[in-house]
């Protein structure tokens, strides 16, 4: 019963096999090998043109790149306010970008809203030097708290931002979740509908370390490799997270188990509607389901070895949570089984 | 025939057998779960005492994260001219430190040496605040020319260091090719001679992406988790990268695998001993060869399927190289085999 | 009528006699020569002990260089909502502190309440690495709204910070008009309540840019040498800076002009709350004033030639602004006279 | 007798008054006032073109605010080793700019030489991403040690950072002594010679506090609003930095002022050349004059008065500073007088 993290499992075994078949010969450094070119066509392919790719092993090195290569002086990046980047990286996007804030901007279920971030940036609207300036909007897919951006809803911000002249980056630590959870492609979840980078994620859904910074725009990767460089982020043996990538794009892996995972997160989602010692916060669109328990039912459930997190309740959730209850957090993974799930259900209805 | 360097060597086999091992499971992300622990323990047996470790994945965010611990305002490194820190980091250091200068300090053989350094010090002292302040020194074992430090060198280094209240870095991405060449322990070629922080890399020896800080002194370590965080450098299925270091010190294979590479390096600077084609620029102390080779012999060697790559002459070796010759380098490493090795020589006397 | 800020007023003319006398003859140069050593005495002065003085031009140099002094990996600064270093610094605190974040904490009046700031920390409780890491609380005095903490709300946000071993940091930028308003001494509005950083300006009291980092712990003073060099905010000919400082201290000019100061702003306030064509927001205590204006009644007064800026109302002052109504600041200074407030209450009742 | 530093001289008596006559009445606030617009327009007719002015207290801010603004990732300055943003700024250019590196460049005189420049360049062409890459190239004139490039000289380093594509910076804290020993025009001495960005310096040549970061390329010029603020640097009383301008700029003061420096270094020099007590140790084209002297002797002017600091000597003089000699460095200035020569030239002949 470990929902504590989907960076709490394993590796997928298709990814796993790959690594130890890339174990022996030798290969050129530092991206220049074989199979990152291989990994970059899959790239290309998968998202209908020519994109740029950058491999880093963390979810924070991507952001906070995409970030840091779009900065500018007094620059500011806007988010929601549950955003990895403003609340989970310990200031990694300040200090990758030399200083750029994040600020958040309003809205509801995760995500930003466009009315919240047009307000955001009127104020910026022939502001003086002292305020700064916008620098770029950060959006997730799916959010942190498991919800997913509509593909229309990504698009009214990125025209917002592109009115602005704002680069629009996407933290896709979850994209795969979000993307089968839409079910459109991964062109029309990201460039198509105004994403201009992206962090690609794989290592939450069954890699051991692969993320990559997507560009789209071929004359905005320019500097990249620099800013990869000097942030201590370029691999020598580059090759192992192209491997990982090869198979967790080949056959539709990584689709496979993102809707492995977000399966696992509605029956889940089934239980806490059920009602009894646990309600459904809200109802989840990818693999993270949030739910509000007593206190005593959470520690019952944990004592009895589940594996899971408090949260901090968004702003619009605290009325609902009663003095002796907490919000909690439950994540799946293409680890989850449907044993797992049951077995809570199980200890839920005890 | 790959001598290009050794990390394009894959992995060793034991390694990739426990990244295998590790692939199923649930384990708490991070850094805290159960592997992590028991390579933290590894760690301390190896160097005779507790020691903070810190997994990174890259030699330069080892490097980085360490001098930036230690960082002050306005503050000067003292390294090689040949230091990685100071030649192939793309300003890692200085970025990553906020602003730190690495400057060189004179030396020969690839090493800073006592007067050297105690002159560059010097000039420093009573100094104005324009000039700026000594903030540490870095040393490479093995060197990034092959050689390695004596422990009187090292302990000489760090006296002078000592002196003037400044932390003592070993970029120690080659440090088991140093260790077995010297055939002393871990802890008489650190802290026990005056290392403060070593940057032990297990990459070019077998592992595929495993770097460690390592901090003797535990209140040094205090911040680490934050600089390692916010730059982006800890991995949350951090269990990856202990699985790989407990593979590779386990049982001593990360000295057999140095003391096969330094072996393999010998007879290659046989070769070149022998004359003719080629000339042996200096004797190898580790696992890197350095040779000067007429352009069109090297050429020759290249199209036959040679992989090694040409070397900037350092200043002292300048006169060194004819007109129509250049500096060479060749690496070894534990995939290294007596066949390459005969290989080359065939060709070189061909 | 000009009320648009303090910082649109000239030189006092004791202060601007004061830079001519040290036009003339030659003084050593980045602060060795006698008028800075001079002024330096009359801080250890007025501070009833020994502290550290940095000279610096601007406010934003001063809060700047004081919290990078103690910034911390990942590190966050808790302030007001309307602080200076949060809204009109353009992220240079975020720049030169190397990427610490400033985040808002609850209060209102301009100040943080001490039950928002236990509350801000409480949330870094035995965290995560995640959150980064509390790293310093800044207030300012007299805040940016004309408010003024009381010694004893001071004090009590000073326990709370050092409780968790915190530095505490005041944004004097209008030091003496909250003296004034206190009626205390210096001391005790700054080191004896608990303060161990103050950025101590005298530019919007009738200097022209003379602003002072002062560090009340000698040992916290060390490297501040260094942190303002690189930042490039020593200045060669310091004594002219010196020199502003030695005419605005001597003979309590500082004083005088800041009660001069608040004066006028009590009388502006008396004319708003006369109630009429506008109403006031909130009373002063320094020299700031803010009232509810319609955009009519304002446009009127600017066309007339009275000089000030809206102002974005504080969060629990939004219901009180009318739909055709606005917030407005108005400013006084040492160069501020009553025929300027007669004026500017006639065209109110006109 | 002071001879320590152009920056130990006090302000002269016209910009002393300016500032005097600029202390009254109210202005608009951080540069958008009266004062402001005329000196810029000032700046138009001297350099013959628009430019875009900025504002800044120190050199060490015009320097590192110019090559911030023009920063890469893992990039490069190119410079003199003798070059005040090499040796005396305490690494602000490496901090102001997130981390470039400052590489001294080969040349003689002060001066970077083409063949230096473009072999250096040359180590970074076709270079993998280690090395970092080229960001762009700094010259000083008048030089640190008194010389004057010449406009052929300027264009031959230009033409090489152009064909790189780099910026070219000129650190003109000295620009007016440059400009007077080439008896050319401003325009000629920068943007007609391929200058892009000009650090004009007035505080040493008789102002108290006035620099100017001048870009001449408006679409260079768009962030560095930003860049100056965050920093700290835009001051909010800057008429009287204008005002300091305005003065030294009219009716050509400040080539008057630098013409009677230079002419005083040429009467110093010429003490130095008759031989006996002190040597000459290079000819000076600005207000810089070397001397080789016994120290006894030096010792001697001291303490009878004489104001001069020792100075490092460049590497290409080393050979001709004997066992008990120094190289010692006599600054000249508007301040100084025929009878602080004279003086100086009795003491020696004593």
């Amino acid at each position: 019963m470990f929902f504590a993290s989907d960076n709490w499992a394993g590796v997928h075994p298709a990814v796993a096999s790959a690594l130890s078949d890339a174990a022996a010969g030798f290969d050129p450094a530092y991206g220049s090998g074989a199979w990152d070119k291989r990994v970059a066509e899959q790239f290309n392919t998968i998202f209908e043109r020519e994109v740029a790719v950058f491999f880093v092993a963390t979810g924070t090195a991507a952001n906070s790149l995409a970030l840091a290569s779009v900065a500018r002086p007094g620059g500011v990046v806007f988010a929601s306010a549950e955003a990895h980047i403003y609340t989970d990286e310990a200031g990694g996007p300040e200090y990758l970008t030399g200083g750029s804030r994040v600020r958040a901007v309003p809205g509801s279920g995760g995500k930003i809203d466009p009315q919240g971030l047009a307000q955001a940036l009127r104020s910026f609207e022939g502001a003086s030097v002292h305020a700064g300036q916008p620098g770029s909007v950060s959006i997730t897919q799916s959010t942190e708290i498991g919800t997913v951006y509509s593909l229309s809803e990504i698009a009214a911000l990125a025209d917002i931002a592109k009115a602005r002249g704002l680069p629009m980056h996407m933290d896709g630590a979850r994209f795969a979740n979000g993307l089968v959870a839409l079910g459109c492609t991964p062109a029309e979840m990201s460039w198509k509908c105004g994403v201009d980078m992206l962090s690609f994620g794989g290592t939450k859904n069954g890699c051991w370390c692969a993320e990559a910074v997507i560009i789209f725009d071929a004359e905005r990767a320019r500097e990249l490799p620099f800013y990869r460089m000097r942030a201590g982020h370029l691999h020598s043996k580059s090759r192992f997270i192209a491997a990982q990538f090869e198979a967790y794009l080949a056959g539709g892996l990584w689709l496979d188990s993102a809707r492995h995972a977000n399966a696992m997160a509605r029956d889940l989602a089934a239980l806490f509607e059920q009602g009894g010692a646990a309600r459904l916060a809200w109802r989840p669109d990818a693999n993270e389901v949030f739910a509000i328990i007593g206190e005593d039912v959470a520690a019952r459930l944990q004592a009895a070895g589940a594996k899971f997190y408090d949260w901090r309740p968004p702003h619009w959730l605290h009325d609902a949570v009663g003095p002796d209850e907490k919000l909690y957090r439950f994540v799946t993974s293409f680890a989850t089984t449907p044993a797992d799930v049951s077995a809570l259900g199980a200890l839920l209805n005890a």
